[in-house]
C-alpha cells in the first residue's frame, strides 16, 4: 500500500485542465502499488489512476512504460493505458514528483485464485508474451539473474533473516552462476505478474497491471515467475498442482515453448525463489520499522526454492 | 490514512450479494479515514464507500450513527446515506469487522480553503445544525470537556512532548472547569469538522463525511471546533480574519446565535483547541512509530490555544 505524497486541489485541477478529461469529481489516495502514490481520479469524463511516481521508479524509465504500455494496449492486452494530455505529453509533473493519468480498469485482485482463474492468468500472460515478441523496445533487467550477488552482499549476513540461509544463498547463486541458460527467447517481460497485479472479474483477466519492473528478459523466466507467485500454499511450501496444471494449460494455449526453455523451467523457476526471497531479505533488513511499506516477509521465498530444488520439480510445469 | 483489515473477494461477492447493489466491478482501499479501513467499491449499479469498523468505533454504537445519517440525509444535508440490505440491515459483518456500505459522494477534501469555501463550510454546517435541532438521537460525547483533564493524565508528563506544556495544560484545564458554559443550545453535533471531512466541488459543498465522533453537545463548540480547523495557517500562529468572518458570514445564514453563546466562544474555542492538543499529544505519546497510522503534531493546537487565549480573542468570531 503506498499514498505518500499530498496533492493540493488546486494543483489536480491544473493538471486536469490540461487533458480532454472533464473536470475533477472527486480524487482519494488508494492503498496500491507499492512504489508509487497512487489515487482514484474521477472526472466528469469518466475515471483514472493518478500515479506519482516516488523514488524507486527513475523518471527517465517514464518513456518506456508509456511506450510498452501503449504497444500492449495498441494490441489488445488488457492493460491500462497512459492518458496523453492535448499536447500529446503523458509524463507530467505535479507536487514535486512525475505523474501520469492512466486508464483506470475494472476488476479486483484475488486473494486465492482457482483454476479456472490460474488457467486465465497464463493465457493472458501468453497472449502478452505474443505481443510483446514483436516489441522492439528493452530495458536491462536490474533484478535480473546478473544482479542477485550483488542483493546478496548488500543485504549482509543472511543468516540474521534466518539461521542457515547464507548457505543456501550461495550454493543457489553457485549454482545459478553454472546453469543459467545462455540463450532462450527473450523480450520485454512483465517480471512481477502476482495476483495482486492481475485484475479479475470472475474467471476474466480484466487487468494486467503494474509494469514497473519490466524488463528484458526470458518468457520463460516471467513463467516461472506467474507459476511461483499463483500456484503455491501461502507459506510457499506446497505447490498445487490443478493450479499449476491450470496456469500451464493457459500458457500452453498462446505459446508452445521450445525444448529448451522446458528443460530450463527448474533452474529458471529456482531463480525466480531466489530473486524474490533475496530482495525481501534486503528490505526486510533495510526497511525502517516505522515505513509506511509494509515489510514482506522472505521466508515463502525459501519455501518455494526447496520446493522447486527438490528432484521431481520438472512435474510442477506438466499443463494438466 | 488507513486500511488495516483485507478483504477476501468472494467474501466481498457474498456481502454485496445481499444488497440491491448489483455485482462488484472494482474495490480499492483507500487512503480515507483515520479509524476505519475504507474501500472504494464500484458495482454495476454505482459507487459505494465499503467501510470497516476497526477497534476504536464500537460496534454498539454504529446504530446511532446509521440513525443520525438517515435523519441528516432525509432533511437534505449532503450526508452520505448508510445503505440497506434486501432485509433492511445496514451494519454488517465481513472479515471478522463490523462494516457498512455506504453512498459515495463527489468532492475533494481541500486543503487551502479560500474565503468563499469558509463560508460554504460555515452555512453547510449552520444547515446541519438546524436539522439536528430536530433530531432526538444522543449520544454521549466522549471526547467532550469533562473527559480532557483525564486524556491529560493519560498521556503522563506532558512536557516531555513540549517543554513548558504540562502547565499550559494545567493551566487550561482549570480554566475550562471554573468557566464551561452551564447551559447553551444543545444537540448532537459533527464534532470534527475539519476540511478532510468536508468534500467540496468548487465553492459548493457536496459533502460532510466521518460522523463517527458526533456526540450530544454545544452547537457553538461545533462551531469554534470548525473555526479551529478552518481558519488558522498550517502552524496555527495566525487566524485569518477574512477565512474567519466568512465562515462565521456562512454560520449567521442558517443559525442566529444567542448573546450566552457569542460571549462564550472565545471559552468555547480554548476548549477545543486543548482538545486537539490534548487527543494528539496523547496519540504522539502512545502511537507506536512503527504504526500505519501518521501521528499528528500537537505543536499547532497549542498556537491555536494561545491565539483564543489573547485579549482580542472575540473579535476572531465577528462576521466580516
Amino acid at each position: 500500500m503506498a499514498v505518500y505524497t499530498h496533492v493540493d486541489p488546486a494543483d489536480l485541477a491544473a493538471l486536469v485542465a490540461r487533458y480532454d478529461i472533464g473536470s475533477v469529481l472527486s480524487c482519494k489516495g488508494i492503498a496500491e502499488g507499492v512504489e508509487n502514490s497512487n489515487f482514484l481520479l474521477e472526472t466528469t469524463a469518466g475515471r483514472f489512476i493518478l500515479t506519482l511516481y516516488e523514488k524507486r521508479v527513475s523518471a527517465g524509465d517514464l518513456p518506456f512504460f508509456v511506450d510498452l504500455l501503449d504497444h500492449l494496449a495498441n494490441s489488445g492486452s488488457p492493460v491500462p493505458a497512459m492518458i496523453r494530455d492535448r499536447s500529446g505529453v503523458a509524463v507530467q509533473q505535479i507536487s514535486g514528483r512525475s505523474a501520469c493519468i492512466i486508464q483506470f480498469l475494472s476488476g479486483i485482485s484475488l486473494t486465492h485464485p482457482n483454476a479456472a482463474q490460474c488457467e486465465a492468468a497464463g493465457a493472458a500472460l501468453g497472449a502478452m508474451h505474443r505481443s510483446l515478441a514483436g516489441y522492439d523496445g528493452a530495458r536491462d533487467n536490474s533484478m535480473g539473474h546478473r544482479h542477485w550477488r550483488g542483493v546478496a552482499d548488500a543485504t549482509g549476513n543472511l543468516d540474521a533473516v534466518r539461521p542457515g540461509l547464507q548457505a543456501i544463498v550461495d550454493a543457489e547463486l553457485a549454482f545459478v552462476e553454472a546453469h543459467w541458460p545462455a540463450d532462450l527467447p527473450a523480450h520485454v517481460i512483465h517480471a512481477d505478474l502476482f495476483p495482486d497485479n492481475v485484475l479479475m472479474l470472475g474467471d476474466r483477466v480484466t487487468g494486467l497491471i503494474d509494469f514497473y519492473f519490466a524488463a528484458t528478459d526470458f518468457r520463460a523466466y516471467d513463467l516461472v515467475i506467474t507459476h511461483a507467485a499463483w500456484t503455491f500454499s501461502a507459506d510457499g511450501s506446497t505447490c498445487d498442482p490443478a493450479l499449476a496444471g491450470a496456469l500451464m494449460r493457459g500458457y500452453a494455449r498462446e505459446i508452445t515453448l521450445t525444448e529448451a526453455e522446458r528443460a530450463a523451467l527448474p533452474t529458471l523457476a529456482r531463480g525466480a525463489a531466489l530473486r524474490f526471497l533475496l530482495t525481501r531479505a534486503h528490505d526486510w533488513v533495510h526497511t525502517p520499522a516505522d515505513a509506511l511499506v509494509t515489510r514482506k516477509d522472505p521466508s515463502p521465498f525459501l519455501a518455494r526454492l526447496l520446493r522447486y530444488r527438490a528432484a521431481d520439480a520438472a512435474s510442477l510445469f506438466a499443463a494438466a
